[in-house]
Protein backbone atom coordinates (compact mmCIF):
# COMPACT_ATOMS: atom_id res chain seq x y z
CA UNK A 1 0.00 0.00 0.00
CA UNK A 2 2.81 2.97 -1.19
CA UNK A 3 -0.05 4.93 -2.05
CA UNK A 4 -1.41 5.28 1.72
CA UNK A 5 1.69 5.69 3.00
CA UNK A 6 2.79 8.41 0.50
CA UNK A 7 -0.24 10.33 0.94
CA UNK A 8 -0.17 10.14 4.73
CA UNK A 9 3.61 10.92 4.90
CA UNK A 10 3.21 14.50 5.89
CA UNK A 11 2.88 15.64 9.28
CA UNK A 12 -0.64 16.44 9.25
CA UNK A 13 -2.19 13.20 8.14
CA UNK A 14 -5.50 14.71 8.70
CA UNK A 15 -5.23 17.05 5.76
CA UNK A 16 -3.18 14.97 3.72
CA UNK A 17 -0.43 17.05 1.77
CA UNK A 18 0.98 14.61 -0.87
CA UNK A 19 4.49 15.30 -1.55
CA UNK A 20 5.01 11.80 -3.43
CA UNK A 21 6.24 12.64 -6.96
CA UNK A 22 3.59 10.32 -8.36
CA UNK A 23 1.00 11.74 -6.47
CA UNK A 24 -0.95 15.14 -8.31
CA UNK A 25 -4.03 16.90 -6.75
CA UNK A 26 -6.69 17.21 -9.38
CA UNK A 27 -9.34 20.01 -9.54
CA UNK A 28 -11.46 21.46 -11.99
CA UNK A 29 -13.94 24.19 -12.12
CA UNK A 30 -17.28 23.23 -10.12
CA UNK A 31 -15.79 20.19 -8.80
CA UNK A 32 -16.48 20.62 -5.65
CA UNK A 33 -20.42 21.27 -6.92
CA UNK A 34 -20.42 17.43 -8.23
CA UNK A 35 -18.61 15.98 -5.91
CA UNK A 36 -19.07 17.94 -2.92
CA UNK A 37 -16.70 20.14 -0.56
CA UNK A 38 -15.76 16.95 1.44
CA UNK A 39 -13.56 15.41 -1.24
CA UNK A 40 -10.23 15.85 -2.74
CA UNK A 41 -9.47 13.83 -6.02
CA UNK A 42 -5.98 13.16 -6.40
CA UNK A 43 -4.10 10.73 -9.63
CA UNK A 44 -1.18 8.47 -8.53
CA UNK A 45 0.83 6.39 -11.08
CA UNK A 46 2.41 4.38 -8.52
CA UNK A 47 1.45 1.02 -9.24
CA UNK A 48 1.43 -0.42 -6.13
CA UNK A 49 -2.09 -0.64 -5.90
CA UNK A 50 -3.91 -2.96 -3.50
CA UNK A 51 -5.18 -6.06 -5.60
CA UNK A 52 -8.08 -6.41 -3.84
CA UNK A 53 -9.04 -2.72 -4.02
CA UNK A 54 -8.28 -2.87 -7.88
CA UNK A 55 -10.72 -6.14 -8.25
CA UNK A 56 -13.86 -4.38 -6.62
CA UNK A 57 -13.26 -1.52 -8.91
CA UNK A 58 -13.51 -4.15 -11.80
CA UNK A 59 -16.36 -5.60 -9.94
CA UNK A 60 -18.23 -2.63 -9.64
CA UNK A 61 -17.98 -1.31 -13.69
CA UNK A 62 -18.86 -5.46 -14.33
CA UNK A 63 -15.83 -6.78 -15.40
CA UNK A 64 -15.41 -10.49 -15.22
CA UNK A 65 -12.70 -11.30 -12.18
CA UNK A 66 -8.91 -12.22 -12.73
CA UNK A 67 -6.65 -14.35 -10.87
CA UNK A 68 -5.09 -11.56 -8.98
CA UNK A 69 -1.25 -13.58 -9.88
CA UNK A 70 -2.16 -12.38 -13.63
CA UNK A 71 -3.18 -8.81 -12.63
CA UNK A 72 -0.02 -7.94 -10.46
CA UNK A 73 2.63 -8.88 -13.50
CA UNK A 74 0.24 -7.28 -15.64
CA UNK A 75 0.66 -3.89 -13.41
CA UNK A 76 4.36 -4.83 -13.19
CA UNK A 77 4.91 -5.16 -17.10
CA UNK A 78 2.48 -2.00 -18.12
CA UNK A 79 4.42 1.09 -19.09
CA UNK A 80 2.39 3.21 -17.11
CA UNK A 81 -0.11 2.55 -14.75
CA UNK A 82 -2.44 5.69 -13.57
CA UNK A 83 -5.49 6.10 -10.70
CA UNK A 84 -7.45 8.47 -9.34
CA UNK A 85 -8.48 8.38 -5.79
CA UNK A 86 -10.79 10.10 -3.64
CA UNK A 87 -10.13 11.10 -0.30
CA UNK A 88 -11.77 12.53 2.41
CA UNK A 89 -10.52 13.59 5.66
CA UNK A 90 -7.88 10.42 6.61
CA UNK A 91 -10.36 7.84 3.91
CA UNK A 92 -9.47 7.50 0.62
CA UNK A 93 -10.64 5.30 -2.17
CA UNK A 94 -9.65 3.81 -5.63
CA UNK A 95 -11.94 5.34 -8.37
CA UNK A 96 -10.64 5.07 -11.44
CA UNK A 97 -7.55 3.10 -13.14
CA UNK A 98 -6.33 3.05 -16.50
CA UNK A 99 -2.94 1.27 -17.42
CA UNK A 100 -0.93 1.24 -20.76
CA UNK A 101 1.27 -0.81 -22.39
CA UNK A 102 4.08 0.08 -24.86
CA UNK A 103 7.91 -0.44 -26.42
CA UNK A 104 8.92 2.84 -24.63
CA UNK A 105 9.43 4.84 -27.95
CA UNK A 106 6.73 4.62 -30.48
CA UNK A 107 3.22 3.21 -29.53
CA UNK A 108 1.26 2.27 -26.09
CA UNK A 109 -1.57 0.80 -25.86
CA UNK A 110 -4.15 1.53 -23.20
CA UNK A 111 -5.98 -1.28 -21.56
CA UNK A 112 -8.71 -1.41 -18.34
CA UNK A 113 -9.96 2.39 -18.50
CA UNK A 114 -12.72 2.35 -15.18
CA UNK A 115 -14.32 4.71 -13.30
CA UNK A 116 -16.38 4.05 -10.71
CA UNK A 117 -19.83 4.38 -11.26
CA UNK A 118 -21.11 6.40 -8.80
CA UNK A 119 -18.59 8.78 -9.68
CA UNK A 120 -19.18 8.49 -13.55
CA UNK A 121 -20.64 11.22 -15.77
CA UNK A 122 -18.66 14.01 -13.75
CA UNK A 123 -15.85 14.76 -15.92
CA UNK A 124 -13.54 12.13 -14.04
CA UNK A 125 -12.57 9.56 -16.59
CA UNK A 126 -11.58 12.55 -19.41
CA UNK A 127 -10.03 14.19 -16.46
CA UNK A 128 -7.63 10.58 -15.65
CA UNK A 129 -7.75 9.70 -19.90
CA UNK A 130 -6.10 13.23 -20.67
CA UNK A 131 -3.51 12.78 -17.55
CA UNK A 132 -2.28 9.76 -19.06
CA UNK A 133 -2.34 10.66 -22.62
CA UNK A 134 -0.14 13.87 -21.14
CA UNK A 135 2.29 11.43 -19.17
CA UNK A 136 2.69 8.81 -22.71
CA UNK A 137 3.42 12.40 -24.57
CA UNK A 138 6.18 13.90 -22.03
CA UNK A 139 7.74 10.14 -22.73
CA UNK A 140 7.54 11.08 -26.42
CA UNK A 141 5.55 8.43 -27.40
CA UNK A 142 4.10 9.90 -30.89
CA UNK A 143 1.53 6.65 -31.41
CA UNK A 144 -1.44 6.04 -28.81
CA UNK A 145 -3.75 3.41 -29.84
CA UNK A 146 -6.78 1.73 -27.45
CA UNK A 147 -9.63 -0.90 -28.35
CA UNK A 148 -12.98 0.78 -27.55
CA UNK A 149 -15.96 -1.55 -26.53
CA UNK A 150 -19.25 -0.17 -28.66
CA UNK A 151 -20.65 1.83 -25.68
CA UNK A 152 -17.61 3.69 -25.15
CA UNK A 153 -16.39 4.83 -28.62
CA UNK A 154 -17.78 8.36 -28.51
CA UNK A 155 -16.57 8.98 -24.97
CA UNK A 156 -12.70 8.16 -26.43
CA UNK A 157 -13.61 9.95 -29.60
CA UNK A 158 -14.59 13.36 -27.31
CA UNK A 159 -10.48 12.56 -25.85
CA UNK A 160 -9.16 12.99 -29.38
CA UNK A 161 -9.48 9.15 -30.54
CA UNK A 162 -10.46 8.18 -34.13
CA UNK A 163 -11.67 4.60 -35.44
CA UNK A 164 -10.39 3.03 -37.98
CA UNK A 165 -8.31 6.16 -39.33
CA UNK A 166 -7.25 5.79 -42.83
CA UNK A 167 -9.09 2.14 -42.75
CA UNK A 168 -6.84 0.63 -39.75
CA UNK A 169 -8.70 -2.28 -38.22
CA UNK A 170 -7.90 -3.53 -35.19
CA UNK A 171 -8.05 -7.11 -34.74
CA UNK A 172 -8.06 -9.77 -32.19
CA UNK A 173 -6.66 -13.28 -32.50
CA UNK A 174 -8.86 -16.18 -31.79
CA UNK A 175 -8.16 -20.11 -31.71
CA UNK A 176 -9.09 -21.59 -34.67
CA UNK B 1 25.26 -9.35 -34.46
CA UNK B 2 24.64 -12.49 -32.17
CA UNK B 3 22.84 -14.00 -34.70
CA UNK B 4 25.74 -14.44 -37.15
CA UNK B 5 27.79 -15.49 -33.58
CA UNK B 6 25.10 -17.96 -32.55
CA UNK B 7 23.97 -19.31 -35.76
CA UNK B 8 27.79 -19.68 -37.08
CA UNK B 9 28.96 -21.63 -33.50
CA UNK B 10 28.99 -24.90 -34.76
CA UNK B 11 32.83 -26.48 -35.94
CA UNK B 12 31.15 -26.73 -39.47
CA UNK B 13 30.52 -22.78 -40.72
CA UNK B 14 29.77 -23.77 -43.79
CA UNK B 15 26.77 -26.14 -43.20
CA UNK B 16 25.40 -24.29 -39.98
CA UNK B 17 23.73 -26.79 -37.60
CA UNK B 18 22.09 -23.77 -35.57
CA UNK B 19 21.87 -25.04 -31.65
CA UNK B 20 21.26 -21.90 -29.81
CA UNK B 21 17.82 -21.60 -27.80
CA UNK B 22 16.39 -18.49 -29.84
CA UNK B 23 17.16 -20.34 -33.43
CA UNK B 24 14.90 -22.46 -35.07
CA UNK B 25 15.28 -23.68 -38.48
CA UNK B 26 11.77 -23.92 -40.48
CA UNK B 27 10.85 -26.18 -43.32
CA UNK B 28 7.62 -26.96 -45.11
CA UNK B 29 6.14 -28.97 -47.93
CA UNK B 30 7.16 -27.32 -51.19
CA UNK B 31 9.52 -24.72 -50.17
CA UNK B 32 12.50 -25.70 -51.83
CA UNK B 33 10.64 -25.64 -54.79
CA UNK B 34 9.44 -21.95 -53.78
CA UNK B 35 12.64 -20.53 -52.67
CA UNK B 36 15.12 -22.70 -54.18
CA UNK B 37 17.41 -25.89 -52.43
CA UNK B 38 20.27 -23.62 -51.60
CA UNK B 39 18.14 -21.53 -48.80
CA UNK B 40 17.50 -22.40 -45.96
CA UNK B 41 15.52 -20.10 -43.55
CA UNK B 42 15.57 -20.03 -39.74
CA UNK B 43 13.14 -18.02 -37.27
CA UNK B 44 14.89 -15.71 -34.26
CA UNK B 45 13.70 -14.69 -31.54
CA UNK B 46 17.12 -13.00 -30.62
CA UNK B 47 16.57 -8.64 -30.39
CA UNK B 48 20.45 -7.93 -31.01
CA UNK B 49 19.73 -7.40 -34.61
CA UNK B 50 21.61 -5.16 -36.49
CA UNK B 51 19.92 -1.99 -37.18
CA UNK B 52 20.40 -0.82 -40.57
CA UNK B 53 19.89 -4.33 -41.71
CA UNK B 54 16.66 -3.77 -39.91
CA UNK B 55 15.97 -0.72 -41.33
CA UNK B 56 17.09 -1.41 -44.77
CA UNK B 57 14.23 -4.54 -44.46
CA UNK B 58 11.62 -1.92 -43.50
CA UNK B 59 13.37 0.20 -46.64
CA UNK B 60 12.22 -2.67 -48.67
CA UNK B 61 8.59 -2.83 -47.72
CA UNK B 62 8.23 1.22 -48.42
CA UNK B 63 8.26 2.32 -44.56
CA UNK B 64 8.88 5.63 -43.39
CA UNK B 65 12.68 5.98 -41.85
CA UNK B 66 12.39 6.19 -37.94
CA UNK B 67 15.13 7.34 -35.74
CA UNK B 68 17.54 4.24 -35.21
CA UNK B 69 17.97 5.74 -31.13
CA UNK B 70 13.93 5.27 -30.94
CA UNK B 71 14.30 1.50 -32.99
CA UNK B 72 16.72 0.16 -30.71
CA UNK B 73 14.55 1.25 -27.39
CA UNK B 74 11.76 -0.38 -29.00
CA UNK B 75 13.02 -3.69 -30.08
CA UNK B 76 14.56 -3.46 -26.19
CA UNK B 77 11.40 -3.02 -24.77
CA UNK B 78 8.94 -5.03 -27.15
CA UNK B 79 8.14 -7.87 -25.34
CA UNK B 80 8.81 -10.31 -28.32
CA UNK B 81 11.17 -9.80 -31.37
CA UNK B 82 10.80 -12.17 -34.12
CA UNK B 83 12.91 -12.63 -37.05
CA UNK B 84 13.15 -14.24 -40.43
CA UNK B 85 16.80 -15.84 -41.81
CA UNK B 86 17.57 -16.64 -45.35
CA UNK B 87 20.75 -18.55 -45.16
CA UNK B 88 23.03 -19.54 -47.81
CA UNK B 89 26.32 -21.31 -47.72
CA UNK B 90 27.90 -19.01 -45.11
CA UNK B 91 25.78 -15.67 -46.03
CA UNK B 92 22.69 -14.63 -44.15
CA UNK B 93 19.96 -12.30 -44.51
CA UNK B 94 17.26 -10.64 -42.57
CA UNK B 95 14.11 -11.71 -44.55
CA UNK B 96 11.08 -10.80 -41.89
CA UNK B 97 10.38 -9.16 -38.88
CA UNK B 98 7.42 -8.67 -36.13
CA UNK B 99 7.45 -7.88 -32.73
CA UNK B 100 4.94 -7.45 -29.98
CA UNK B 101 4.17 -5.42 -27.19
CA UNK B 102 2.97 -6.99 -23.92
CA UNK B 103 1.50 -6.50 -19.81
CA UNK B 104 3.07 -10.28 -20.03
CA UNK B 105 -0.11 -11.66 -18.83
CA UNK B 106 -3.05 -10.83 -20.57
CA UNK B 107 -2.21 -9.06 -23.66
CA UNK B 108 -0.26 -8.44 -26.28
CA UNK B 109 -0.21 -6.12 -29.74
CA UNK B 110 2.08 -7.24 -32.62
CA UNK B 111 3.67 -4.43 -34.74
CA UNK B 112 5.66 -4.17 -37.45
CA UNK B 113 5.03 -7.11 -39.89
CA UNK B 114 7.41 -7.03 -42.83
CA UNK B 115 8.73 -10.06 -45.20
CA UNK B 116 11.24 -8.40 -47.89
CA UNK B 117 9.49 -7.96 -51.08
CA UNK B 118 11.18 -10.81 -52.85
CA UNK B 119 9.97 -13.27 -50.47
CA UNK B 120 6.55 -12.39 -50.03
CA UNK B 121 3.50 -14.46 -51.64
CA UNK B 122 5.30 -17.83 -50.31
CA UNK B 123 3.74 -18.65 -47.11
CA UNK B 124 6.55 -16.88 -44.69
CA UNK B 125 4.50 -14.44 -43.88
CA UNK B 126 2.06 -16.37 -42.83
CA UNK B 127 4.95 -18.93 -40.83
CA UNK B 128 6.36 -16.19 -38.87
CA UNK B 129 3.09 -15.19 -37.56
CA UNK B 130 2.36 -18.11 -36.71
CA UNK B 131 5.61 -18.55 -34.88
CA UNK B 132 4.94 -15.30 -33.14
CA UNK B 133 1.42 -16.29 -31.94
CA UNK B 134 2.70 -20.06 -30.69
CA UNK B 135 5.40 -18.68 -28.80
CA UNK B 136 2.60 -15.87 -27.35
CA UNK B 137 0.41 -18.79 -26.50
CA UNK B 138 3.01 -20.87 -24.82
CA UNK B 139 3.40 -17.54 -22.29
CA UNK B 140 -0.02 -17.65 -21.30
CA UNK B 141 -1.03 -14.61 -23.08
CA UNK B 142 -4.55 -14.94 -24.04
CA UNK B 143 -5.62 -11.84 -25.79
CA UNK B 144 -3.36 -10.79 -29.17
CA UNK B 145 -3.97 -8.19 -30.78
CA UNK B 146 -2.94 -5.50 -33.35
CA UNK B 147 -3.85 -2.60 -35.93
CA UNK B 148 -4.13 -3.43 -39.86
CA UNK B 149 -3.73 -1.27 -42.35
CA UNK B 150 -6.65 -1.99 -45.08
CA UNK B 151 -5.35 -4.49 -47.67
CA UNK B 152 -2.85 -6.84 -44.52
CA UNK B 153 -6.64 -7.41 -42.96
CA UNK B 154 -7.05 -10.67 -45.24
CA UNK B 155 -3.99 -11.68 -44.53
CA UNK B 156 -4.37 -11.40 -40.52
CA UNK B 157 -7.97 -13.06 -41.23
CA UNK B 158 -6.48 -16.07 -42.72
CA UNK B 159 -4.23 -16.34 -39.75
CA UNK B 160 -7.09 -16.14 -37.38
CA UNK B 161 -7.63 -12.76 -36.46
CA UNK B 162 -11.12 -11.26 -36.57
CA UNK B 163 -11.51 -7.34 -37.26
CA UNK B 164 -13.73 -5.17 -34.61
CA UNK B 165 -15.15 -8.50 -32.63
CA UNK B 166 -18.30 -8.04 -31.18
CA UNK B 167 -18.14 -4.10 -32.54
CA UNK B 168 -14.46 -3.49 -31.05
CA UNK B 169 -13.27 -0.86 -32.15
CA UNK B 170 -9.49 0.27 -32.98
CA UNK B 171 -8.75 4.07 -32.17
CA UNK B 172 -5.52 6.23 -32.08
CA UNK B 173 -4.84 9.20 -30.59
CA UNK B 174 -4.34 12.28 -33.00
CA UNK B 175 -3.17 15.71 -31.40
CA UNK B 176 -6.26 18.42 -31.72
C1 LIG C 1 -16.14 4.90 -19.91
C2 LIG C 1 -15.87 5.61 -18.60
C3 LIG C 1 -14.41 5.41 -18.21
C4 LIG C 1 -16.14 7.11 -18.76
O1 LIG C 1 -15.82 7.78 -17.56
P1 LIG C 1 -16.76 8.98 -17.01
O2 LIG C 1 -16.07 9.56 -15.83
O3 LIG C 1 -18.13 8.50 -16.82
O4 LIG C 1 -16.72 9.99 -18.25
P2 LIG C 1 -16.71 11.59 -18.17
O5 LIG C 1 -17.70 12.04 -17.16
O6 LIG C 1 -15.31 12.06 -17.99
O7 LIG C 1 -17.20 11.94 -19.62
C5 LIG C 1 -16.43 12.70 -20.54
C6 LIG C 1 -17.24 12.91 -21.77
O8 LIG C 1 -17.53 11.66 -22.38
C7 LIG C 1 -18.93 11.45 -22.47
N1 LIG C 1 -19.20 10.07 -22.15
C8 LIG C 1 -18.87 9.41 -21.02
N2 LIG C 1 -19.26 8.13 -21.11
C9 LIG C 1 -19.83 7.99 -22.30
C10 LIG C 1 -20.41 6.89 -22.97
N3 LIG C 1 -20.47 5.70 -22.44
N4 LIG C 1 -20.92 7.14 -24.21
C11 LIG C 1 -20.85 8.33 -24.79
N5 LIG C 1 -20.31 9.40 -24.19
C12 LIG C 1 -19.78 9.22 -22.97
C13 LIG C 1 -19.52 12.38 -21.45
O9 LIG C 1 -20.84 12.74 -21.82
C14 LIG C 1 -18.59 13.55 -21.47
O10 LIG C 1 -18.90 14.36 -22.61
P3 LIG C 1 -18.61 15.96 -22.58
O11 LIG C 1 -17.10 16.11 -22.46
O12 LIG C 1 -19.15 16.39 -23.88
O13 LIG C 1 -19.33 16.46 -21.37
C15 LIG C 1 -16.79 5.10 -17.47
O14 LIG C 1 -18.11 5.30 -17.84
C16 LIG C 1 -16.60 3.64 -17.13
O15 LIG C 1 -15.76 3.30 -16.30
N6 LIG C 1 -17.40 2.72 -17.72
C17 LIG C 1 -17.37 1.32 -17.41
C18 LIG C 1 -16.10 0.66 -17.84
C19 LIG C 1 -15.88 0.71 -19.32
O16 LIG C 1 -16.76 0.48 -20.12
N7 LIG C 1 -14.61 1.05 -19.72
C20 LIG C 1 -14.18 1.10 -21.09
C21 LIG C 1 -13.73 -0.26 -21.55
S1 LIG C 1 -13.17 -0.23 -23.25
C1 LIG D 1 1.73 -8.60 -45.26
C2 LIG D 1 2.94 -9.51 -45.43
C3 LIG D 1 3.68 -9.60 -44.09
C4 LIG D 1 2.45 -10.90 -45.83
O1 LIG D 1 3.57 -11.78 -45.94
P1 LIG D 1 3.69 -12.86 -47.13
O2 LIG D 1 4.87 -13.70 -46.85
O3 LIG D 1 3.63 -12.16 -48.42
O4 LIG D 1 2.33 -13.68 -46.92
P2 LIG D 1 2.14 -15.26 -47.13
O5 LIG D 1 2.79 -15.66 -48.40
O6 LIG D 1 2.56 -15.99 -45.90
O7 LIG D 1 0.57 -15.33 -47.26
C5 LIG D 1 -0.25 -16.07 -46.39
C6 LIG D 1 -1.66 -15.98 -46.89
O8 LIG D 1 -2.10 -14.60 -46.84
C7 LIG D 1 -2.48 -14.18 -48.13
N1 LIG D 1 -2.01 -12.81 -48.28
C8 LIG D 1 -0.75 -12.37 -48.17
N2 LIG D 1 -0.70 -11.05 -48.34
C9 LIG D 1 -1.96 -10.67 -48.56
C10 LIG D 1 -2.56 -9.43 -48.81
N3 LIG D 1 -1.85 -8.31 -48.84
N4 LIG D 1 -3.90 -9.41 -49.01
C11 LIG D 1 -4.62 -10.53 -48.95
N5 LIG D 1 -4.10 -11.73 -48.72
C12 LIG D 1 -2.79 -11.80 -48.53
C13 LIG D 1 -1.79 -15.12 -49.09
O9 LIG D 1 -2.51 -15.19 -50.29
C14 LIG D 1 -1.80 -16.41 -48.33
O10 LIG D 1 -3.08 -17.01 -48.46
P3 LIG D 1 -3.25 -18.62 -48.40
O11 LIG D 1 -2.83 -19.04 -47.01
O12 LIG D 1 -4.71 -18.81 -48.64
O13 LIG D 1 -2.36 -19.16 -49.46
C15 LIG D 1 3.89 -9.00 -46.52
O14 LIG D 1 3.18 -8.92 -47.71
C16 LIG D 1 4.50 -7.65 -46.24
O15 LIG D 1 5.55 -7.56 -45.59
N6 LIG D 1 3.90 -6.55 -46.73
C17 LIG D 1 4.46 -5.21 -46.59
C18 LIG D 1 4.45 -4.73 -45.17
C19 LIG D 1 3.05 -4.64 -44.58
O16 LIG D 1 2.12 -4.15 -45.20
N7 LIG D 1 2.91 -5.12 -43.33
C20 LIG D 1 1.69 -5.09 -42.55
C21 LIG D 1 1.56 -3.77 -41.83
S1 LIG D 1 0.05 -3.69 -40.87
Amino acid sequence: MGFLKSIFSSSDSASPSPNAISLEEYSAPGMSDRLGTQSRIYFSTDRSIDLYELEELCDSVGWARRPLRKVRKALQHSYMVVSMWEVRGSRKRLIGFARATSDCAFNATVWDVAIRPEFQGKGLGKALMSYLISKLRREDISNITLFADPHVVKFYGGLGFLADPEGIKGMFWYPN
